[in-house]
């Protein structure tokens, strides 16, 4: 039996993600980032319901209070207006500087104490907001520094076994596997409804859509 | 002008490392993490004065209170002994799993948002504690991922101008430089005089010897 890191965001791409990994066969060790994030009372709420469902007893919920000093990204910064039109070409104004790399990172560090033998991240590359550090060749220029970072007896594995599925497919296999879609959360900017308009929640509707199926959380009415 | 991210631990090996960006011609961000070390006080005292002496306008003295979650370092962990007899083959309890790569992942977010061209970070690869995440192979493989995991307009070095250095060249570098290694702090274990038998008091004493030179800070007396 294998252990297995588990970034959870609280969005459905990690917990499927999650889910996954557990059906490997893997002991779970969860871990969530709180980074000063708009949404981040009901991602956090998320998280511990996921880590509920899959009878998960190691958990970190890890503060990391510096993103706010950093800012640089909508999702942190309340000044920066959430994009609400649509998405289009480039880096959008929600990226985050290198978060993935520090998540990765404090991942890598928990791993190697835990003697976890994976870390699993639902990071998706095409069917997504198009943040550089979501591409497989970043994730597999990662695992080098991990592997050359840590000790030399250490083996840890990213997975990542969402990275070339598209939303609807991530729909579609979320639902027979039974995961629970309405403890998952997406939007970037509300939390008592998701707004339906950002980036983040356009891709998850477009997804549910295209899986024929829907979605289970509360959207805000229309203004 | 360039503009460099200074990581600056508050030991001698980071301060050079800054006296030698600031040489260099670079405007300086200066970078400090308190992550629950049994000297986090000394080593955020030293840091203050380094940015006063370098004459240092913008700094970031980050806390990282999850890694006394993660513990699994003698620098972090109380119920753990720091070694006192001496450098042994092999990495020791001192090392924390992946520090370097969480340093240089919120370094590389720093230097995004600043739009900085260079990371200067003071690591040694020979004449050091023997850390995984100090080797140079490991290095350029973050420098790989920092380039892959932000913007393609984002270029950042990673400069590392003390790596194949020894202390002893280290102490007379510092010296020629007019670094005031009074300082800089390098004890993992006491804050109002360096203990003396810890491998970095025993790394820094070395190079002085060597080099020829007193250390100016104060040791503990011998018990």
């Amino acid at each position: 039996m294998g252990k297995a890191v588990c970034v959870i965001s609280g969005g459905m791409d990690s917990a499927l993600s999650a889910y996954m990994a557990k059906e490997a066969g893997n002991e779970i060790v969860a871990l969530h980032f709180n980074y000063g994030q708009r949404t981040v009372r009901k991602e956090l709420e998320c998280f511990y319901k996921i880590v509920e469902d899959l009878g998960i007893s190691t958990y970190y919920a890890i503060d990391l209070p510096f993103f706010e000093k950093i800012g640089a990204s909508a999702l942190i910064d309340r000044e920066l207006e959430i994009p609400q039109n649509g998405i289009v070409p480039g880096v959008p104004v929600t990226y985050v500087p290198f978060r993935n790399g520090i998540f990765l990172s404090i991942a890598a560090a928990i791993a190697e104490k835990h003697k976890a033998d994976s870390i699993y991240i639902g990071v998706v590359e095409e069917d997504s907001s198009g943040y550089p550090d979501c591409r497989a060749e970043y994730i597999g220029s990662m695992q080098r520094s991990i592997d050359l970072g840590t000790k030399n007896e250490t083996k840890i594995s990213i997975v990542t076994p969402l990275i070339d599925m598209s939303k609807a497919d991530i729909v579609t296999k979320a639902v027979s596997m039974g995961v629970r879609l309405e403890h998952t959360w997406s939007c970037y900017s509300k939390e008592d409804c998701a707004c339906g308009v950002c980036d983040s929640c356009r891709l998850r509707l477009r997804g549910f859509e295209r899986a024929g199926m829907k979605d289970p959380i509360p959207y805000c009415a229309k203004g």
